[in-house]
């Protein structure tokens, strides 16, 4: 008779963010192995070849964890946007020197015999809540990460939406009424330029408040500082009436938002739901529920993993 | 052996709007059978016991005109919302005295023995752009309506996105930035209060035009009235603005519009088009193309019945 770990099935989870690359292996009820977990720094000044050699290196590593009798049935990878999901390949907007990366077929490289499955990091992030965050089981969810950036991911009458060049999810660039901010895409009144945790410290800082980080912010908001107080006012209004749209154009039930900016307080999230609140006439906009994301540091680990174990809720074209 | 007309199968497509209500029967092709077209006006003083009248005679008669030999395969509604399709009732904004109104199960009276099936008016218009309009096989989709309100509805990864309520593609309720006009659904710089016909004719006389309809102020567009074509740059800017968000969050290739106060000017497309190239950073965004509606006014009944003839497109759960 087999011992537990040689009934075990793992996915190889593969993150590629802004300022890390990880990965780790996955048990099919959405564990990660801890001792499978490994990462490497990313930023600006990552290249192409620094990159190949990094994930190279992690995803051997995680690979030669697996326990004695387990089985690795594939890999997923969630990555930092743009992405094309067709082709695999990745041009993560903060790694100026990494365009049209093809990260997939890298990883297809190291694990030739098994399916590799790439998708943008929100997208993950949201399966990893259906699976086993906030958004456990619920077919109409938006996950979203309000950090350095904004981003999200959609899964619709319970199937995954990635778009067909893979970058659907994309919140943070969805535009809020009575806002003009500049945002970097070239547009304006975007939600991230109006509510990532670096826009709010800058609007709190041209307000006169001194601090400089999303910590400070959120301690400053603690002890009731009028400026604080109004710049998480101002951010979480945005952030509803994003959602009120995006709501009223979906019909979402829930939005799971994680991400470090949304923990600057619970005040964050009540202002969001007043904003929302407000489009008093449509009964199916304003039923949708804010709730905090219910995923580790590990989230975006099992998001990805989840590409390979939760396969049925991705959506056709399988890339 | 039988005849053409032998062969043929018939959907009855049935649009309830907020000015009337129109019953008719559509073939396999997408072709409506003109002799079976009817229709009855509809307002705000329209009562239940008056609609329950109105359906019941529009559907009767118009399945009289059955040919021949033909079979009659199902029903299909498009309705105005706000909907509940789980359990087809019906609840249309600007008909005060009907509300949860049993639309289907009405036409299932009627109908004992056929499928019957409801979504917005927004969907089944997008069902037809698909099948024989400006969308045709583009399987990443929003249609579009800009008229007296501003409707949408989506098809993604091609297939109908209905939503959990069934009230999913509510573009005109997405914000656009840099506006704040107040709208009837209680938000603020909401498309529809900003690029409706008459919201886009009360702005231009608010700011000193004279006249009173869109059709007067495409005239004065036409002679290049200053006070007209800045109301159309302004509609057609909050139109691309909420179709960028809508791309950034759905990745859509196509957006096909129409409306009468789509006709306006080609101007409106334009501008629209001139807001969405702004977002130079996301190329999934830019990609978008706007197209006019190749629909002509049988076009809500062709996607009403398209919810029979293309049930393959529409999303579980089917309703």
């Amino acid at each position: 008779m087999p011992s537990p770990s040689q009934q075990t099935s793992f996915a190889l989870g593969l993150d590629l963010g802004g300022t890390k690359v990880e990965a780790a292996l996955v048990d099919e009820h959405g564990t990660v192995l801890t001792d499978s977990r490994f990462r490497l720094p990313t930023g600006p000044a990552t290249t192409p070849a620094g990159l190949e050699a990094a994930v190279t290196s992690l995803v051997t590593r995680a690979v030669e964890r697996l326990p004695e009798g387990a089985s690795l049935v594939g890999a997923g990878i969630g990555s930092a946007g743009p992405v094309v999901a067709a082709t695999g390949t990745v041009s993560p907007l903060n790694m100026a020197g990494v365009r049209d990366f093809p990260l997939r077929a890298l990883v297809q490289s190291v694990l030739p015999d098994l399916p590799v499955r790439l998708r943008i990091d929100g997208l993950c992030i949201t399966l990893a809540e259906h699976w086993v965050g906030a958004g456990r089981g619920v077919d109409n969810l938006m996950g979203m990460i309000v950090s350095t950036g904004v981003g999200g991911g959609l899964i619709l009458g319970g199937r995954t939406i990635a778009g067909p060049s893979g970058n659907a999810g994309h919140i943070g660039h969805v535009e809020v009424a009575g806002f003009d901010d500049p945002c970097a895409c070239g547009g304006r009144g975007c939600l991230e330029a109006v509510a990532s945790g670096p826009k709010t410290v800058a609007w709190a800082r041209s307000h006169g408040w001194t601090g400089h980080t999303g910590e400070e912010l959120a301690a400053a908001h603690a002890t009731g500082d009028p400026i604080a107080v109004r710049a998480v006012e101002r951010s979480g209004r945005a952030l509803g009436q994003a959602i009120a749209s995006a709501t009223n154009l979906l019909d979402l039930d829930v939005v799971a938002i994680g991400g470090g900016f949304s923990h600057v307080s619970p005040d964050l999230f009540e202002n969001a739901r007043a904003a929302i609140a407000r489009r008093v006439v449509f009964d199916f906009a304003t039923k949708v529920r804010l709730v905090p994301s219910a995923l580790s540091g590990e989230g975006p680990l099992i998001g990805a993993a989840a590409l390979i174990h939760r396969a049925a809720l991705v959506a056709e074209p399988v890339f």
